[in-house]
């Protein structure tokens, strides 16, 4: 808790909903006849609406980037040291938008909305949605909030995959893409993690064939162990090793087969797949799952990302972290090299970092310093969007 | 199913069941009044008892390592690429033993079988056990099989462990340790995957708190899950990438949220979790993990392996494989190192394989030559146990 927000903080944020009555077709085949999105700002929209920069979350993110919900709210939002006055996405600059994805749990209509056809939660019933579906619901949000072309599109991880299929979709509606820690599509290592969580999610008997909130119970063993499934895939084994090493929980062996935890690093993890297992929806984590997979950047440009970013007309930053081997730098460089040959404008910067896919979200100088040095070089007047350029890409440092 | 078996195989061979009936101590104090081992052996024993080598298994392997059990059976043993005539683990030359371990299901006393206390199977109750005990129970195999001095002691991964240990507790009773894939202990990473597993089979609800089989019931579903996170560490990105790609099972995208398979990696996880949970139990793979994770080669030797290693006599190959990133050739590197510094006879081998962890189980050229090269150098006599040397560590090529 923090008795005094930081002064490079939002400070005191409070989430809006906005509500949407224009039926949004799905990239599925089926139809949303109306939806809802929770979203936070942050900063102040500028009187010609050029400043604004829509941030995208990942896999188990929300609309809360940024401050602080009350004096009491123990921890801040979950891009604090990037957001806020002074820092790399500038609200004395930039109007900051974070929304909760369509199909999330933390206000969007998701799977624990009510499905008005049934007065019932809609669980596992809820359509399945691709990242296309995303960027179009963010487009209307966009309009409502009155923002034809945005600053920037950001996001790491599946945040990065939003931005990058803005570029495509609505190419003259944004003048920079920030794309970290992303790839534009996921290994069969990758999806075959994924897989497993969705797994340990439907062979949780609580899971109920995913209408587990009509009969009042969650499946939270299932969904602790995807989280525990993910966590362990996000961190680095040289961070895991730093931080835990093999040290005992109770500085000896225990000897007994169904001691249920002798190392700290299983007491660590228990214990945040039971806290995520608490806050999040399971139907939400295989949806998000799913888009992850599903993504597939140059799929319906003939497997050719080079024909895909032809149709981009922003800038690029492309980011990633050294040790991070689920979104590993060859992914980010495979990004770089297609948006060589499509002729974009790109900077890559190559973050070292023990802290594994995780870096995306935590602090790092360095990772912060080309976030700041990236923006300080964007004109604080808002320029049509510029053609693509061909300048050969510039590596920040 | 091999309608001729071939020429170089060991052929048709019979499993054995040795009985032990003095009462043996386990490191963590309990002891199992007798118990039962059973065994493969494949070759023949010379007259001096000075041509056998122990094979030990890993996490999930058994005593079937050669050979076929019958015609119609379907497959050979799991080193069937490495033992046999003229292989390097070369038949007409050796005697090789493989037991399945103390706490194994293939035959071995373990969970499923019948506790004399109780009458009832021993389930989660029978006791945990260390890579000590294995190598105790193998010392009484060797006495009970009239050999003092095994040529060689060999396994990969759990079982380049028991190499290792056999080095350390009983020195004058092999003269070369093989050590492939393994580790000095586990890294935090490692422990995590394998707690992960771990809950998966104990959130089972048909887990019974490790009495699955007296109520008539088997944890599939979670066995399954540890099976699927196993497979996936175990294999390299690049190899998975090589064999399921992104390809999709229908040939196109389902777009249902709750269809479960749609990507082939996923269908070709699920087969291999399913076909697991139907042949190994639960019991034995938390013992298995357990002891994995307890492993630590130097712990009682002030945490220096070189002290640890001072005791050892024999000589050692160590090998790696470039894509292991659960043992990764760091780790055997460590090894290395560490018999440098002991000033004991070592050679290494570090093998380019994109086959991740599992490579240690499958044909690969190099690996063989290795193998077959430092074979073809032993004396066919029986010399006694060489004083540890301080040659310089020799690599392979």
């Amino acid at each position: 808790m923090s008795d005094i927000i930081p002064e490079n903080s939002v400070g005191i944020v409070t989430p809006e909903t906005l509500f949407f009555d224009e039926p949004l077709e799905l990239a599925c085949g089926r139809t949303l006849p109306s939806y809802q999105l929770v979203i936070e700002t942050y900063g102040e929209l500028n009187s010609d609406k050029s400043n604004a920069i829509l941030i995208c979350h990942a896999l188990s993110g929300h609309h809360h980037a940024a401050g602080y919900h009350s004096n009491e709210d123990k921890k801040p939002g979950w891009w604090e040291n990037h957001i806020g006055p002074g820092k790399p996405f500038d609200t004395n600059r930039f109007f900051i938008v974070c929304p909760n994805n369509l199909g999330g749990c933390h206000g969007s209509t998701g799977p624990n909305s009510i499905n008005p056809e049934t007065d019932k939660p809609w669980g596992l019933d809820f359509p399945p949605l691709r990242v296309r579906d995303w960027v179009e619901s963010q487009a209307r949000l966009a309009d409502q909030l009155g923002i034809y072309q945005w600053a920037a599109v950001a996001g790491g991880s599946l945040g990065g995959m939003q931005a990058m299929r803005w570029a495509l979709e609505y190419p003259d509606r944004l003048r920079h893409a920030i794309v970290i820690a992303s790839a534009m599509k996921l290994s069969a290592q990758n999806i075959a993690f994924n897989e497993i969580a969705r797994n340990a999610i439907k062979s949780d008997p609580d899971f109920r064939d995913g209408h587990f909130l009509e009969d009042k119970t969650l499946p939270r063993n299932g969904l602790a162990l995807a989280r525990m499934i993910g966590h362990v895939t996000y961190l680095s084994d040289e961070l895991m090793g730093n931080k835990f090493g093999r040290e005992l929980r109770s500085g000896s062996f225990q000897q007994g087969q169904d001691t249920p935890i002798e190392f700290q690093v299983e007491s660590y993890l228990r214990h945040q797949g039971d806290a995520f297992s608490s806050s999040f929806d399971a139907n939400t984590y295989l949806l998000m799952t799913k888009a992850l997979d599903y993504f597939d950047l140059a799929r319906e440009y003939g497997n050719d990302p080079v024909k895909a970013f032809s149709n981009a007309l922003c800038d690029f930053l492309v980011v990633s972290f050294s040790t991070d081997w689920r979104f590993a730098p060859e992914r980010s460089q495979e990004i770089v090299k297609a948006l060589i040959d499509a002729k974009k404008n790109v900077s890559y910067a190559a973050i070292e970092s023990n802290l594994g896919h995780d870096a995306f979200l935590l602090p790092n100088e360095r990772y912060e310093h080309v976030l700041r040095a990236y923006f300080s070089r964007l004109p604080n007047d808002a320029p049509n969007i510029s053609q693509a350029g061909s300048t050969p890409p510039e590596v920040l440092s």
